[in-house]
């Protein structure tokens, strides 16, 4: 036997592992987030866990100290004496021999990482808009001539009680015609006992063999930078696989300003946009299904998802039981995107979304045909799109809302979510209002000197040293520290958003600017300079040797302006929606962010990019666009509330509304005096630094 | 000017005719049916008609005897010296010289020999499926950001009252895809007024420019031989055009067993099937919309709707004001056909239709997109297919249900729809049977040794003289009978249903065979022979040197047995019927046919296709599955009605009732001693024989 059976506790997150490998390696090829700084190399000792002792029936394994390679010399700078004797080891040191249950500690949980005070998996009863009936049924016969599709419904009716399923004269429900043509085989084929999926208990998109149960659905983010699209099992509401990949259309430019450009300039550039996120939707479908097959019986590796080499791509695969689902087992669709990805993705002219009063299309929410769309699902299911607000707050905002439902809330909610643009709602259960403020691309990477897209290479969290003005950073794509590693082994190409997001409070924090995001006259650091050939003054965050461009990576007096500019406008819509609302506080401040931008609550606050609050209140609620897709993909309710939510939040025009140029200058300054939460460690990514 | 206007009175037909065509040419060229037996040769006495005298300031023209040339000897030879002085001509003789307005008496109209004792056109209430609101609206505005479909949905309350329409989650309605991606720009253009057409008060389907109130929809009949398809001005319920054509498929087979067999023998059968007759709409859509433009306009002769060359076209114009229409502006579509011709459409399985029990895919009427069924009318528009009653009896005996609606009635109506298979329907308000009989395609010209389908050449019209057994015939594409032509001049190829459909009861008249289909010993005529090739009895009916094919075309004694077998199973069918409903008499029988098949009801009583009764109670209702259809298209509630009357109608499987086959073989011989209705003359076409 070459392979070992190891099970992570508490997640259960379970599968074979070659022998040989490490517990490292085992956890990231089961998909378990085990915390490594250095990235295996047995130098952070954040990758402790817990080896236990005993049979487990339940698994069918006997777990054993033993089944694992010998101590390691290393492991003892890190763990105690004590420790080891309960059977603590460092994941990246013991290597598997045989079968062994695995004790993750809490601090040991790269789950950590992920700022979020609460859990991200809301509760959502399961209430799906795709429903399966099984129905057994007599043939026809010379007393009984009637139809197929007449059988199938009034046995719908007799079996399940489903009366009002194409009984009526509008006929354009009941069944769709695709399933009519192979409704006739299919039933004499299967001795007339199939499973019909009912849509809205109105319209027939499939008719399976015998008895079926589980449905499948997607849950797709198309950003302006990034599309995310998770394959969902419903009856569980268990993600089985999700795919990241960049927006292809992010050749025609980086902004949605630019692909509307591209549009105006270019008489088929509409329909060329569409295709391509299109296709990129297939690719992200492709390998959400291989996920379910075993690798060998595609012959391709299943992160293989996209042609595209510049496409980043993570796969977080939980363990699976071979599913093997085709297209056709993806029955139901949910598309959250802002307005200019949702006209662009549906062919609607753009233009004027752009343009004062900014009017998009349309706002209600849209169920279109898969096979109307081009998306590889079942061709007769229906992709629900949800609705757009107004102006640039889109059907993503709309899914915020419906994730944090602040709406039900008694305590008056602000909720920021920054992407390529900054959209912000605040209010209760007796009023919302919301908006979109002009960040510009800056945390997007655009504006920035050495700025880029969340890509392997980019520098994706940075720390300064108070005392010394050394910097440490981490990269995308590798889980140490620079610190811990080879600068050169990091291939450090620039700066990603997060890493940008870094910037103005650790430079603050450190002395290195003042409060008007000037650098200081007085500096420590011989990484501060005025750089001979442009003259202006930067600070180095990497150096030359260390970068895979041969260049120093700076941040420029520049770069800290458009910076300031972003969170500026930020602070600025905060403070006016909550002028608008009538209101000087706030009960909560919750932080959402697309894929890889998870912002810390208290640089935030002390770089001033929310209102001044206790940071206790702040919380980092991640992709709540991607987690109100996932809920209204489940919750039938959930898609009706998200149709009332938007037609009832209030949109604001920041631009019209008195004050606000005032309001906008005072907040490009940082606000506060030195270190206004001496207190308060940053949780991520200065752990290293700030620790005891 | 090479032009003279003409005006026929009283249908009012009118237009520019060259000066030098003859007014009988002008009346064809105008759509006016003037009667002429012998095709124009002034041999047949029966184009007369009136030239008015006078100036008509209403027309703008001056009429005068002398704008027509000078009287012809051979006018001498039907009209009398008074009627002359009246102003009589016949109008194949009398060739024009300036404007006239002409009037032709009732015996001289041609439409005189539609056997038919009540108007065809039916009166219908507008009550369209399509509604067209014309809108005013408020640009965008800073204070009023909404959606452009928002606006129009708010418009639509507001200005129209219509209230639902896209208001609550269901969100698959409100607006076509398509519609909002023309939507922005023809709003702007149009600065804010335009028309919205309005799909069943719950989809916009077109969006126009400004204010527009005309509709117009096409209604096709999908005959397994013959396809029609007329353009209809909704809202005044006017025929603009009607396209005739072959269907495509009978190059598959002629019958549907044959088509059914292509799908089971080739993998894409059924795709190439649907396929052509989807191609065949689409010409025949292209011809009607050429109709509406000034011929010059296309460059092409609106009648060459078709590459086929074989297909048969006929024309029945109106005049049209060039309403210059195009596939857009067709934004309603009905479609009627027998079950396997639907689910050839659909490209649904057809197999199962034809074995026992017969169970089609779906019975239920559907609401079809335009472009998923690729018919070139309004892309976003819904064609409406009538539902299936069961087995064969499909959507154009519904389509006849509707059109003479038996279910409103306290008489006992027995209607005998005669097409490719022959449907049956008896009832009143109480109760309706419906059934198929396999008539087999005797009557559509299959298994008879002669038999054509109706194109130029077939002998539509066969007349036998008691006295001398002497044949007359006329032939499909000539107005004249064989008796006053050069008979080759006819180019007579074969025999279609209509002339088999006279056989019977001519020979049995005329004493050539006798009551059980045989002939007798004792024959008057050469015509009659043994042939020497084969030893058949057979009967010529056109000698060698009158066809275009060489040869002597005859009827056998095996083709009058399978003319046997199709009246008898019709016959056979019509008292089963009564058994069942537990009747021996009915009040009215209406007998329909397709296209071209007109039948006499005396010669059907003669040998004995349908029961006993007083011929007064038998009338002739034409293609009533073509009216049926256009009366759905013009009708919202009778397209309920036609869903329910599918639904009601119970269908009654003949072979499987007690004394069926007894039936049938009674049925076989012809009821009647010799000539049961000495008193009273066919009306077509033995008018010639049996004028005094």
């Amino acid at each position: 036997m070459d392979n070992a059976t190891i099970i992570f506790q508490p997640s259960g997150h379970r599968g074979k592992i070659s022998k040989g490998k490490n517990v490292l390696e085992a956890a990231r090829e089961l998909g378990e987030n085990i915390e490594s700084l250095c990235g295996g190399k047995g130098s952070c000792g954040k990758c402790k866990v817990l080896i236990a002792e005993g049979h487990y029936p339940k698994y069918g394994i006997t777990s054993h100290r033993n089944n694992l390679s010998r101590w390691q010399k290393t492991e003892s700078n890190f763990i105690t004496r004590p420790e080891k004797q309960k059977g603590l080891r460092l994941a990246c040191c013991a290597a598997i021999k045989d079968d062994a249950l695995v004790f993750v500690p809490q601090e040991s949980r790269a789950s950590k990482q992920i700022v979020s005070k609460r859990p991200r998996l809301l509760p959502v009863d399961y209430d799906p808009v795709v429903i399966k009936y099984d129905l057994i049924m007599e043939p026809p016969s010379a007393g009984d001539a009637r139809g197929d599709l007449e059988r199938i419904l009034s046995a719908l009716n007799l079996q399940h009680g489903l009366k009002d399923l194409g009984c009526d004269i509008d006929s354009l429900y009941a069944c769709d015609i695709d399933v009519l043509r192979y409704l006739p085989i299919r039933l004499r084929e299967q001795n007339w006992q199939v499973t019909v999926s009912v849509w809205m208990d109105r319209e027939i998109i499939r008719v399976l063999p015998g008895r079926v149960t589980d449905t499948y659905g997607i849950a797709v983010d198309i950003g302006t930078t990034t599309v995310v699209a998770s394959l969902v099992h419903l009856n569980s509401a268990r993600i089985l696989d999700t795919q990241y990949i960049m927006n292809p259309q992010v050749k025609y430019g980086e902004d949605v300003i630019s692909r509307i450009n591209y549009h105006l300039q270019n008489k088929d550039g509409l329909r060329q946009m569409s295709q391509d996120i299109g296709e990129a939707l297939n690719r992200m479908i492709e390998a959400l299904l291989q996920s379910t097959w075993p690798e060998d019986t595609h012959g391709a590796d299943t992160t293989e998802a996209s042609d595209d080499p510049d496409a980043q791509k993570q796969r977080e695969k939980t363990d699976t039981e071979f599913l093997c689902l085709v297209p056709e087992d993806i029955e139901d669709a949910i598309i959250v995107c802002n307005t200019i990805m949702h006209h662009i993705l549906l062919q609607l002219d753009p233009r004027h979304v752009a343009r004062s009063p900014f009017p998009p299309v349309v706002q209600k929410s849209l169920n279109i045909k898969a096979r109307n769309l081009g998306i590889n699902i079942c061709p007769s299911a229906y992709a629900h799109i949800l609705p757009n607000e107004a102006g640039f707050v889109g059907a993503d905002n709309v899914a915020v809302l419906t994730a944090e439902a602040p709406y039900k809330s008694d305590q008056i909610q602000l909720i920021i979510d920054i992407g390529t643009n900054g959209e912000l709602v605040l209010g209760n259960r007796e009023r919302l209002l919301s908006t979109s403020c002009a960040t510009g691309p800056a945390f997007e990477g655009a504006e920035i000197t050495f700025g880029m897209r969340a890509a392997p290479g980019a520098i994706e969290r940075i720390a300064v040293d108070p005392e010394t003005h050394e910097v440490t950073y981490k990269v995308v794509g590798n889980d140490a520290w620079s610190n811990y590693v080879e600068a050169a082994e990091l291939k450090t190409r620039g700066i990603c958003g997060s890493g940008i997001m870094d910037i103005l409070a650790e430079f603050y924090r450190a002395g290195i600017i003042n409060k008007s995001g000037a650098f200081n006259k007085k500096q420590k650091s011989s990484r501060y300079r005025v750089n001979s050939e442009n003259q202006l003054k930067e600070f180095v965050i990497a150096w030359a040797d260390e970068t895979a461009i041969g260049r120093d990576i700076t941040i420029t007096q520049k770069d800290i302006r458009h910076i300031q500019l972003a969170k500026a406008a930020i602070y600025a819509g905060c403070k006016l929606l909550m002028r608008e609302w009538g209101t000087n506080r706030v009960d909560v401040v919750k932080i959402a962010g697309g894929f890889g931008l998870h912002i810390d609550p208290v640089k935030a606050l002390i770089m001033g990019m929310i209102p001044d609050c206790d940071p206790e209140k702040i919380v980092s609620v991640g992709n709540a666009a991607g987690t109100g897709a996932l809920i209204t993909l489940l919750n039938r309710e959930k898609r009706s509330e998200s149709d009332w939510v938007a037609r009832t939040v209030e949109y604001i025009d920041l631009a019209s509304l008195e004050g606000f140029k005032d309001e906008f200058l005072e907040a490009l300054h940082i606000p506060h005096q030195k270190d206004p939460f001496p207190h308060l460690k940053p949780v991520v990514p200065t752990k290293i630094l700030y620790q005891e």
